[in-house]
């Protein structure tokens, strides 16, 4: 189970996993086993555990450790397991590396430190301390919203010359961004280009992103590969009917309640509707109520997610 | 000329015009009408003068209605002459409206006042007070970096419901943005959804977008028309092909120099050494100066827009 | 009437007057005067018209250069008028300094041009070639939530040194940057530092500001007169008590409805209810509805401004 | 040693004590009693540890866990010990406190969690789950340029009358929200209202305000606490003296090198060239260099804190 060679670059629909819980310290073990089945019978090129979706940084240091050693366990080798070690502090980020390499996962993702605004140089450098310390390889994140922080590309393409750095993941739904980075990265065939929000999926692929890192693959796991498969024999009515589908569920799912917490919120009371795992989430959210979640089950209900 | 019935809904590659000036307040008018030949002969399907890239809000309202009279005289009713009328003040906007109309325009644009922080409720009263007033149809303008206000989703598809208002332009530069609004005017095939920054032209199209107002089409209108083109066709081979030239104007003509206004001196820079118009800018800007005027021109070289 | 030398640094109090309208683009005349006569019984050492509560940006240029005339008619010398020449373009700026000089006003104040962002180096230049053509002394105002720019102190200072620019009004409501301003024009006696927000007059005061812009003195230009009156002779207790009834004002007729409206609005309808001039708005922004003037009332009864 | 009753409202100079490395997890253990020794010689009211001038987020649990020892060890019950326990996780905030209050600390400090963005009902019930499960009183700690979050005036009155909640820390430098939580608490006299940015420490005094928790108090300890004993006295003219004091320091020692960072590099710096302790700065940062380092030297030269 796992160390396996990851393939370069890593490509497909990688979900960012939620983590199912039963209260803000436990996990929801039969809930994981079943979230990580239904979406590896979906047909994904592996799961992320412990990025935003997964709500890590709300999450103890024990029950980070917990879910990388049950993800590993739960995947059995399947599919690779990239685990989130995004943290503000250096020493816990290579701590959870050394952690998750003894697990036996495949790859780390990495945010900037998100509480100090740390400049460009200074991303560079951090990075250039930090990797030689990790024992597996590394994929940035770069998520403005919540880190305020960008990975602008030229640090991303320095960074890239680091042994170790063998992709990226954006989560800015900026595709001109994106897109400088491919054009950045055009003799680089190995480094992984990989898209966040789920909206961007199907551009990205048929533009030649390598895939997603999609929340929506933790509920419906066959679209989204779906949308892959189709990019890849490039048949471009098909990718635009499914993500015309995908438009839908983000217009919908992710749509209910205040707070720009709505995806989060909608995403693990859907898997909870479908009998996946629990709905319980971290502080500082809270599950939908019964008038959200009865709004949520119309939404998968007209969606054809639930019969 | 003008006053033709435009298109429903209005498709293809309309660039957004720079005004070319021989000082802060007088028009370069030789320039002017070489560029809307330069244009219309690369095979755009209309001019829209007046906005962002054609510094608007710089120019004084005696220098805003000669640009009007003039783009309308020099396009000569061979495409579609659109008008921006973005203004601060309601009254003002209302003016330029009614003289567009009167020199033969055939739509105008407008972005949210930018001064006042207002509501999305307040925008939707002021388009509903608006529009009345205005003796040609209007396209909205999307755009949050400069005016700090975005047309919400639901405020457009509500506007949309003011006979009158017939699309909308985005610059958010936030694909996320478009694909929402496009499955909300899924039955209101008549809505133009057209996109600003055209680094996103190619999968605007793709997937189902109407067309691009793209500043680079000023530069070199074929380019962007050829993706019009090859989209129409559905040959993605070719659309992706040409995208990357997009990306590589964009990561080179427009990276020159600091500020976020790289963009538009570099483009009027390209422009002044393509000899078809002085680049002299507006306050608060200054065009490029000997050094960053060379970057300019080995960019356009080794592109091959420059022999 | 106008044309006097104005004292340096000019002091006091001078209100940034509301602009009394009786629709879009008509003048509530008599409302005016009231509002002037009102101000200037009360005690106040200027008036400043067409600022961001004068609502200027979303006035014409006809009805702006109509509340210069009249201002500077209303003021009869009795005190210094200083118009806002604020503006996305740098000729209209330089027309309404001209315009206001005819009319005999006494200073001019302008903020960054606010459409495009400019950068620092880029604002002092624009400062540099606006100068020389202004036939009025002039104030910078530093207004970053609406204009998005910031007069950095280095750019404050650096203009300070163009013959002409004689003070500066900060509404950023960042009073580290107004203290370090204030150790910059340490050994610049002459140089008018004054504040926006009232709710910050009682420590610029107290900390060797030279006044304030303050909305409220419209409404109530006693209270602020004798925050004025009070720092001048040192009289801390005095002080401290009046700066709580700020607070009351800005806590209550400041905070009813929503958006960032709130202030102007509560200005407007609490004037109204004085039966000093009309409440209309000029568009985007609409007067307060039935049920927010009755909260309005109920807070100038509280506060002892309404009988 | 420590868990004293708390003066209600905890009032004077508390400085957020910097953490002085050897390396990224080493406690420069005797940089930190020479550090506290100098705090309270210079008369200072309180200490607060692993604040954002501490660089907690920066440090791995188990050195947090080491500062939070140290503290209160090398205080010795001379004067309280405040603990920041601000993390993006609930369980480690809680697991912090109780730490805390084994060792003896006398009350703990918490900033919103800061990564993912929560409304004001989702702070209000983080904090109401919160509290209970805390073994020590708690402030607040309003730091929005850090956390992305604001507590709103409203928020902070209704979290107020949670028992255990008995003050707040505002390093939002923003005066205006500073005295509307004045008003809001003026019938608490007991609820200690306390400003993070020095510059601000004169005139929040001076109005009422209970102290200051600055960070140029490491450095200067008698300075800040002059102003406190100034203000106390209602000796203005002392204060603005003393005001001018910090300006200059925060003009000059903090404005040193690129980045929102200069203040802590600043600071850090200053502390080992007065040989009080080590300026290591855990990653993201990076102590000053060379040149920058003689840059500081002067200005504490100038200022005279330097010999």
């Amino acid at each position: 189970m796992g160390n396996k060679v990851l393939p370069k670059p890593l490509m497909g629909i990688i979900p960012p996993l939620v983590t199912p819980l039963l209260d803000s310290d436990t996990l929801d073990t039969a809930g994981f086993q079943k979230l990580i089945n239904h979406v590896i019978d979906g047909g994904v090129h592996g799961i992320f555990v412990l990025g935003t979706t997964g709500e890590a940084p709300s999450l103890s240091y024990r029950l980070r450790k917990e879910v990388i050693k049950r993800s590993c366990e739960f995947a059995g080798g399947r599919v690779p397991v990239l685990v989130g070690i995004s943290d503000t502090s250096f020493v816990e980020s290579v701590n959870l590396c050394t952690y998750s390499a003894e697990c036996g996962a495949d790859a780390v993702v990495l945010a900037p430190p998100f509480y100090f605004p740390a400049g460009q140089a200074e991303l560079l450098e951090y990075l250039q301390h930090l990797v030689p310390k990790l024992a597996l390889p590394l994929f940035l994140y770069n998520m403005p919203t919540h880190t305020k922080l960008v990975f602008e590309p030229s640090t991303v393409r320095a960074a890239a010359d680091i042994p170790g750095i063998i992709g990226l993941k954006d989560s800015s739904a900026n595709m001109v961004y994106f897109h400088k980075l491919q054009l950045l990265f055009k003799e680089r065939a190995d480094f992984s280009l990989l898209v966040g929000p789920e909206e961007l999926l199907a551009e990205t692929l048929l533009l030649g992103g390598h895939g997603g890192i999609n929340g929506g693959a933790n509920l419906w796991p066959s679209l989204y590969v779906s949308i892959y498969n189709a990019a890849q024999k490039r048949d471009l009515d098909t990718v635009m009917k499914l993500h015309e589908k995908v438009i839908q569920v983000s217009s919908s799912v992710y749509s209910v309640g205040k707070y720009s917490s709505s995806y989060l919120k909608g995403l693990k009371c859907g898997l909870s509707l479908l009998n996946i795992c629990s709905d319980f989430m971290a502080e500082p959210f809270h599950k939908f109520r019964a008038e959200e979640r009865e709004s949520i089950r119309k939404h998968l209900t007209s969606l054809g997610i639930l019969k």
